[in-house]
This record gives C-alpha cells, structure tokens and sequence, in this order.
C-alpha cells in the first residue's frame, strides 16, 4: 500500500478550490471543465497568446494537452508554460494522438524539452512516442500495453525529471525511480471520449494541493477511477456513465476516498 | 412584484423560435445550444469573419461571449455587432473572464464603445472590471457579491445606455434606473460549466420576443433560474442535474413560468 | 424492403472498430465522438493543415462538416479530402448550414467540385443550396420539406455521382437512379443540436464496413433514427434524451438493428 493522506488531500482541494489553466482541446473543454467543477476545482480555459502568460499567474496548475493542435496553440502552450516555470506552477501535460500524426509527436517531443513539466500523462502508445519513430498509435487509442511502455516510462521519467503515467486498464506511475500501480477503474471509461484528458486534469487539481507530483498523479488517476467505478454500479451504458461519473466526482467523500483508493507501490 | 406577462412572452418565444446567433465560447457552445433548443429557440454558432454580417441579419438577437477570445474573433464580434446595430438586431454581452487579464478586459470595454448593446450580464467582478483597474476575478469566479457591484452596475448601465445584469446567489437587473431583483436560481448552477454562458442566451432569446431590455433580461434570467429550481428537486448531483437543467427549459409552462418566476422591483 | 444485411454490418462494425477522422465544427465534437464510440467506432478529430493528411491516412472514412467554418479550416478540409481521394477512404460531407451564407454555400460548392464524394447529408435546404441561389435556409433549419428537395437530390446525386441524404422526419437516400425512405427517428432529435451532425458521423462509420455508399447512409440513417426510438420509449424531454440516444447506440443489438430498421426503395 501507498502511504499518501488522500482524504487530506481531498479536503484540502475542496476547500481551496484551486484554479486549474486548461490549454486543451476542442472536444473536452466542456466535459474538463465539468470534471474540475465536479470535484472542486475551478477551471479556466485561455488559449490566446495574448493572454495566456497572465492567466496562468493566477492559476495552481496549468493542463497543456495536444488533441486539436495547430500552430498558434502550441506557441500559446510554450508561452504558458515558460511563465508556469518561472511562477513555479506545475505543468500536466497530455500528449494526445502523439505518435499518430509527425505534428503531435513533434510537438510532444518539442514541449519536453522546452518546458520543465511536473506529470506527462497518455496512454501507451503516446508517451512511447516520445522515445522511438517506429511507433504508431492508431489514432488516440492504446495500441501497446501499459505493462509494455513501462520501461520506456521509467527511462522517460527519468530522462525528463517529472512522473510519467501510462494509463489503461490498470494505470502506471512512475518518478524513474518508484513505480507506483493504481488499479481503480472502469472498462467504460473507454466507451467515453475525453475519460484521458479529464483523467490529466484531475492531476493538475491534486497537483494544485500538493507539491509531490507522483503523490498528485496517484491521487488524480486513483480519484477519477474510483469515480468510474462508482458511476460503473449505476448504469452499464456510456450516456448514463457520463453524467453518472460527474455525480460521483462529486459525490465521493474524502474518507471513501482513502478507504476506496487502490494504489500500490511495485 | 415586477407586471410582466410571461406567459404571453414564453409562449410567444415558443411560438416564434427566434434565431439567436452566437459568438460564444468553445466550452459552452453545446451546452448553449442545447439551453436554446430546450427552451424553444433556435441556435446557430457562426464566427467566421466573412460570414458573420450575413449570419446576424437572419437573427432576431446576436449573444457575444468572451470566453475563449482570440484576435480573429474580436474582429469578427465587432463585425457582427456593427451588422446587429444598423439593423436593430439586439446585442447581449457576457464578458466572461473580464477582470482576469488585459486582453478580456480591454476587449470588454472596447466592444461596449464600439458597440450599442441591449444587455451585458456578468458576474460582479467582470461587471465591476469596466470600471477599475484595480479589479481582479479570480478566473472566471465572482470575487465580489452582487449587491457589491450594484452601484457599478447603475452607473454601468447608465453610461452606456444598456441593461447590466449581476448574476450570482441573487441577480440584480438594471438599466440605471430602475432595479429589478431575481431570486430564481439553484447552488448546484455554480458546480457547471456554462451554466452563466446560457443563461445569457437565454435573454438573448426573450430579447427576440420583447423590445424592452429590462423585461428581456428579467425573463431570461428568471425562466434559466427557475429551470435550475426544477432541476434541484431532482437531484442533488451536477452530472444529473446539467440534464434535469435542460428537461426542465423544455417543461416549464408558461403557466408556470408565470407563476414561478420571483422577480421584484427594489 | 431493403435487402442488406444489417446485422452483419453492425457486427463488423463492433469488432473492426474503425477510426473516423472528423473535422467537424465546435458544437458537436464532444456529442459526435461520443456517438462514434457508443456504436462502437473510433474517433478521431484533427483539423490543423499540418496533420491532415496523414490522420486521414490510418482513417477508415473522414467526415468533412462545415458547420463553425474558417479559411483554415477549408484549406484543412481540401488538404484532407485530397488524400482521401487518393487513398480510396470514403468521404462524408455535412453542409451545415448552407444556404445561410455565402462561405458556406460557397464552400459546399467548392467542396463538390474539388474531391470525390461518397455520400452528402443535410435537410433540405441545404442539399438544395447547392442548386440554386434563390433558396435560403433559416439557420441550419428545414425551410423546405424532404420529399420537396428529393427531384434536386437526384439531379445532385448523378452530378456528383455520390449518395444525397436528406433527412427530416422521414430521410431520402438517393444515389441518382435508387431513392430509399428511412422512416427510424423521434421528433426529439429536433430539439437536441447536433444530431444531424451525428448522424453524418454514423454514415462513415458504416461507410468503413461497407464500400457501397447507399448501404453505408441507409445503415447510417436508419441506426442512428432507431437509437432515437429507443430514447423516446425512455424520456420526453431533451436532456434525458441525449443520454438515452448515447446508451441506445450501445445497447442496440445487430439482431435488434435488422428487426428494427425501417428502410424501403421508392
């Protein structure tokens, strides 16, 4: 068993409240948005170039995630980013569809070095493309197993000094060094666009309240499994799951949190 | 008690389905959607720069929304605005963020020079943030109560010749003059997303109907609130409670609209 | 009847889970990905100029859907549906909105004369914007009946040499010379945006399992108004609605999709 104090954690994000900076994509900016407030962040999404550098100042965490990229985004995600470093705000980033397309491979790879991020969260496929060119990913879905990318996580944890985090049926975090196992869940969590990128903004509100990104992480995947979980016992249909999972982000109560969280170091 | 018939005026919108253009906000633009159909209108997302003129003169209101704001919308939200004005459509402003960084704020006061709008509906601190620079939101979250902000609002409304509308636990309504107070409205409305974005269109949509601001405003804000209401007897969870939000938009009589609604002068 | 084997389409379908690339407007991305991955398909959403090409080459069928339209996006879409033509990936048109204005009749224009289309789906006003100038549609609203535009759909289905959907409370399928009625739907799907944005995206996910393009949008229709049926037996109200359309594209069975489809030639 992992030590952390989840039902601290918990509390103390609900009473802080913390703005999380969501430079993300089309397709889930509302269900992100709903997923922060569900659980008791508050989000905000800003992509301007204009704008970003003074947004973030007021952020606890800044989500930078690639899933509807073009040019102008990604120079907004880098100014973002460079003032987050400056500010000390961590950085989650979610390279979705990277190793798809030459555009997010590179431009996952490009963030890597440019930024000092705090958590890189994808499945498989996405944070293997950081390390080979032979890898494609068949659009966002996972075609590599997480037990598979672990190595490569480790090496890319390590290598790039933050916590990695393949998700999947089961969801691996690693520092390079730890390695830590998260086994809350739902199989319709796949049924579901935007269960991913959802799953990354939830680190960066528990990463809003601790400064321990692998704690952060662990919280934030083990959080929004168990949310799944829970909306899993309600209905067994992806409509239903959706609004379901949003009640239970709600819902869930920092005790059940802790007693309900399945992490476990390996 | 404020003499308005809304009966007659839900039914009218029922009736009509009114074209409400949006120049909204990536987050909210579904969920605004939805809001408008629910309720009887009809929606359409437009915000091309080339198309823009021709879009807004099909409408019978235009509902400008700062709440992902790039350079290339502002320019198509003066154009559309410029467009709205020459041909009477009216303009419903939601200065999302306004308050948070440069570009929103300055953004805000420049449409309201440029443009002749019938309503601007904000939170306290984005509706406080055409007046001070000293005004910060922390995102797009009220910072300062409505009651607060009311003598801003006054003043507000009386500079630029418009209606401003307060939302918060209580909204507070006026064109400088008079003010009317709406105590329609639900907690779990601050737990979604958006849930400010729609009730502005939702006055977009009964300023279709009716040519006075003040009675457009009230209704709006009034039928959103109450829906909310409805929505809360239903559940106690935000996922459930965005879909019992958007049945009751449907359900509610104009009957019951009439009965239910809580507006008063003061 | 319609002869095709339906049930045997919808089980392929499940088991080859083919990725659709969709570039499609802002509004419905979140319900459109949703819709694909309930009925078990695999989305994908990439509109930047720099990726499009070859996101649509590990695509099964690209939707091109014009309904938040851009210059960028245009060049995208040409970009996109370029390389369709070469790869042989089957395309699907949405002319949201055409007829409104000038960019978007004129890009459906442009859109027709540039690739080779395998299917094009709108109400119709906008099938018959493609006609003639004198007709305008009133936002994304039917202005004029299906059956009446059925004499434009096949003059424009032998032009093009694609199929022409017009759907309405009864759908028209017509490849120039066949013309099949779909009678599946529910008057809800009315009041819900971005159902026929949806249902553009069922076509091409059919349009992966079969090449026969008038199989594809009869599926697709048909599929997509049965799920519709299935919602209205559980709700009368819009918000529940969308729920129960999103679990019925998941529960309904091959077996259920042959009994139940309502497809006859004309």
């Amino acid at each position: 068993m992992v030590e952390y104090d989840l039902k601290s954690l918990l509390e103390k994000l609900r009473d802080e409240k913390p703005l999380v900076h969501n430079i993300t994509n089309y397709v889930v900016m509302n269900f992100t948005a709903n997923t922060l407030l569900a659980m008791g962040a508050s989000p905000v999404m800003a992509h301007a170039a204009d704008e970003v550098e003074e947004m973030v100042s007021l952020a606890s965490a800044l989500v930078i995630n690639i899933g509807t990229l073009s040019k102008h985004w990604i120079e907004s995600m880098l100014k973002a980013g460079h003032r987050a470093n400056e500010l000390g705000v961590p950085i989650i980033l979610d390279p979705v569809g990277s190793g798809a397309t030459s555009l997010r491979t590179n431009t996952f790879r490009n963030l890597v070095k440019e930024l000092r991020l705090s958590v890189v969260r994808g499945n498989g496929s996405e944070i293997l493309s950081i390390a080979s060119d032979s890898i494609r990913t068949k659009g966002v879905e996972t075609a590599h197993g997480a037990e598979q990318a672990l190595e490569t996580a480790r090496e890319v944890a390590t290598k790039i000094d933050s916590v990695a985090a393949i998700t999947g049926p089961v969801d691996l975090i690693t520092d390079g060094k730890r390695v830590i196992r998260c086994s809350n869940g739902h199989p319709l969590l796949g049924s579901v666009t935007g269960t991913g990128c959802a799953a990354t903004a939830t680190i960066a509100a528990f990463a809003s309240v601790t400064n321990d990104p692998l704690e952060a992480t662990s919280a934030g995947l083990a959080f929004f499994g168990l949310a799944g979980e829970h909306a899993g016992t309600r209905t067994s249909s992806p409509g239903s799951f959706i609004i379901s999972l949003l009640d239970a982000l709600y819902e869930i109560t920092p005790a059940e949190f802790q007693a309900q969280a399945r992490l476990e170091m390996i």
